[in-house]
């Protein structure tokens, strides 16, 4: 029997292991959707003409182990696993004995011995990793002190379905594996981009560092303070920037400028400048991160590329970017969120359904997908 | 691609939307209940003798937007859901970032674009409307400051089921098109009936000012300082009465005396005296609601229909009703909680699963009303 | 039509009845471990070779009526619900208006007229016997102050399924209705153990105590100052033990000391010396219970059976109990944690599901079960 998998950071995933989530993200997403759509139709009867869903978490329970706030990555893990056919489960920091009664290992291993997937919401990154010790059932991590994978898968689908944005025709696709597996709507290929990303050095944030230079992406970062600041990257963040050879080949420039950040920019990325859990500090923040708000104007002087498009994980505050940008036709955040949806449904499906991150075994043989290869 | 169905009070609704998912629920109900009283028997085999309800949900996730603790409103709707195929996700104040990190725009955009439809229970009446302003899906009121719509439908469908006990024989329906699609049980008519309101103003009576004249029924109202007091209707509600009419040709009388209120009537109807948010005015309101507990001396003296029946939405405080008439044959008030059920299902199936109000496609289509419009 | 059954405690049902709902625990986890366990493979495909598990609560909805905070419990009822094909509805004393707005007797009436059963986990044991009275579906106790039946069958699953420690060998089983049940791995049976408890008599020992000797077992007990003393059973326990005759046949020995408790145990047991509410009393009781924690040397000193097992309910703390033993080979306590989800998915699928605990209709007609004779 294989051990169970663990997704903790996007460090953790070799290129050929990220690109086949998006694309069966993407896969997911366009297969699905028809289900839901059938308002003002005989939703019964149009549905016997579509493929289901996989259906891989039929039966299965899986933990959602949540001891901060969440709408996002709790809808998105919900909604996603009744698609697959499965059942989350909310337990919140008020409704279990964890941290009153009981310790970590072991409401992981009991939770483990029921559920079959845990998805937890921690504080401190040591958390998840002792959860991953100790569970006997598949474990990923929906956000800790250092890292937000989930996140940033959602970043990069949106960025692949906005690929005609940054001047890629979305037929030209020549990926002959991606053809193969996707249904109808194949996922775009990227150019190389060059994303900036003005703010604090978050959980997202780190994700995207040990990922989008492995994905021939340049990041240009400003933080105050720069990257050996009080809000720089941590050093077991930098770490595996530096094992994964992230910050070679110009991958990641990183100053104390936002302006400077966003020249020659395709894409502008912030994230709230106050973490949960940072409230006391909020004054000192706002000080701090003075003259960091994304705005037109900024992005003009700095000399973004004038098509450069907006990202923001949410939730959002004015201090971080003004309404102009946030709501305007820039702004790619709510087709972000949408999509955190579609890629928990590929992590579900492969991690807590397959047991199978490379996806060699079910993702060319899913009954829907055996159709869709001799229909491409 | 029609716009997403908003059922925000059953003033939006006409009168022939009101009976469909009048018709809609009974149909439901007597199609339903005999799939779930499979006790002392082999569920799974009868299971297959019998068709399967509306799956109008499978695979759809309904966001239960809750600020407000809530017990019938929530598990009639967790309930129904899954007997549509779908899923409920309960977001309690205390789980999301609503209110705390996010604007009440962001996180509807958000949870509308990740669940196919969005059940809130909000505090005040504006802020259901930003939902349904903002919302990519269908949104349903699940009780607002000022109106209650699906709590009224539960009111009328138990009416319906009570026809006889208002002198109406069970099988004198003449309604063509109702005994086309019910099954087996075809929901009875029933005549005008005189109904008395004797409490509050409140969110739920709100519902009933906009609906039951239209339906044929006069509403006897008393309220302490009556309709323009501090008890009365607010402004708000009292326009969309004038504008359907409903004080016209004797619909509404509106006074102080609960004894010249109940006068006639067929129903006595009561709501708490405190609402959920007015614990701080208690003393008081128990001062200005003395005389208005519903007792059977009250509606002796006040001269009621002999056989006349309770009703109240619950939850109930002996304040506004004795023991003897609460627990005794007149109280149709358990009942009406059981048709919470029935009408959300119905509700849920009309505006999440077909964006339809009106049900002119796929009432008359569902695969079970074929069969059922068969063997009538 | 019959009346709902309750499950309050195991000294409601009779020996017949435990040992059918162990069997069926045994069948249903043998049974659905296959459909789970399908990581790396075509799960869809092989889920077709497979039977279906018991369908019984298809489209159902069980409320857990919870007061307290529950982990094991909750996840059980939770994750068994799913694969039984419904849906547990979790109700925390947040989020309802019970005690707050709300009667227990009207709260349960109106959940038990939307949902198909109740599990209720209370503070006084009063609580579940009004839930129990007013309840128009089923009722099953989650844990009160007095029983808590569902985890004592977890106990009991897990002593059968280790009969071979015990010296049994597990293919010497020679009862015919159960081979006739149980699908490929029937349920061993288990000789006459001595099973000792050392520590507080709270709810999980009580429905030991009222069990254990009717199955041929032999308890050893000690608490602080003995059976009478203040932390001996409640004369509401010890009631229902002399009336099931568990006291006779030397059943239960109990005294003050707990290396003479130990004396010749293959099992020994213990639970949390602060139940949920008496936080306030923890000095005094971690006082009073001094010499109790379970170790190796107590167990060598008080001459229990060498090859001893440990068992305890969960959550742990290191006073009753120390990591040599917890963690190590004698411990069967996550064993008995992971049979909470198979016991409480028999218990459902027969008091929810099939209204029959005596299982004589359904147990051996049911469609896996036919196939499961065939092939015995």
């Amino acid at each position: 029997m294989p051990s169970p998998p663990r997704l903790l950071t996007l460090a953790d995933l070799s290129v050929p292991q990220i690109k086949r989530l998006l694309t069966h993200s993407a896969y997911l997403k366009n297969n699905t959707l028809p289900w839901l759509s059938t308002h003002g139709s005989l939703s019964f009867k149009r549905a016997n003409d579509l493929s289901l869903p996989s259906q891989s978490l039929f039966g299965k329970s899986i933990a959602l182990l949540f001891s901060k706030r969440s709408t996002r990555t709790r809808v998105a893990a919900e909604s996603s696993t009744v698609l697959l056919g499965g059942r989350a489960v909310f337990l919140g920091r008020e409704d279990i004995q964890l941290g009153v009664n009981e310790s970590l290992r072991d409401t992981t291993r009991i939770v483990g011995g029921m559920c079959d997937g845990i998805f937890a919401r921690v504080g401190e990154h040591s958390e998840i990793e002792e959860i991953a010790k100790y569970s006997p059932v598949p474990v990923v991590n929906a956000l800790s002190s250092l890292w937000h994978p989930t996140q940033v898968l959602a970043t990069l689908l949106t960025l692949h379905e906005h690929a005609n944005a940054f001047g890629v025709n979305s037929s030209t696709s020549t990926d002959a594996s991606q053809k193969r597996l996707a249904y109808k709507v194949p996922l775009p290929e990227l150019p190389s981009l060059t994303i900036a990303y003005v703010g604090d050095s978050a959980n997202v944030f780190h994700d995207m560092l040990v990922t989008f230079p492995r994905l021939g992406h340049k990041l240009r970062v400003a933080t105050p303070g720069g990257r050996e600041g009080q809000y720089g990257a941590p050093t077991a963040v930098w770490d595996r920037v530096v094992e994964l050879e992230c910050d070679k080949n110009d991958g990641i420039w990183w100053g104390t400028n936002p302006k400077e950040a966003v020249q020659g920019a395709d894409v502008v990325i912030t994230d709230t400048w106050i973490s949960m859990g940072q409230e006391a500090e909020a004054a000192q923040r706002y000080k701090d991160f003075e003259g960091f708000q994304v705005t037109e104007e900024l992005c003009r002087v700095g000399g973004a590329n004038p098509g450069w498009k907006f990202m923001h994980c949410l939730p959002r505050k004015q201090n971080e970017v003004d309404d102009e940008v946030f709501y305007g036709p820039r702004s790619l955040a709510f087709q972000e969120g949408d999509n955190r949806k579609w890629t928990t449904m590929a992590v579900f499906d492969a991690v807590f359904g397959h047991w199978d991150l490379d996806g060699d075994q079910w993702l060319t043989k899913l009954p829907n997908n055996e159709g869709a290869a001799e229909n491409a």
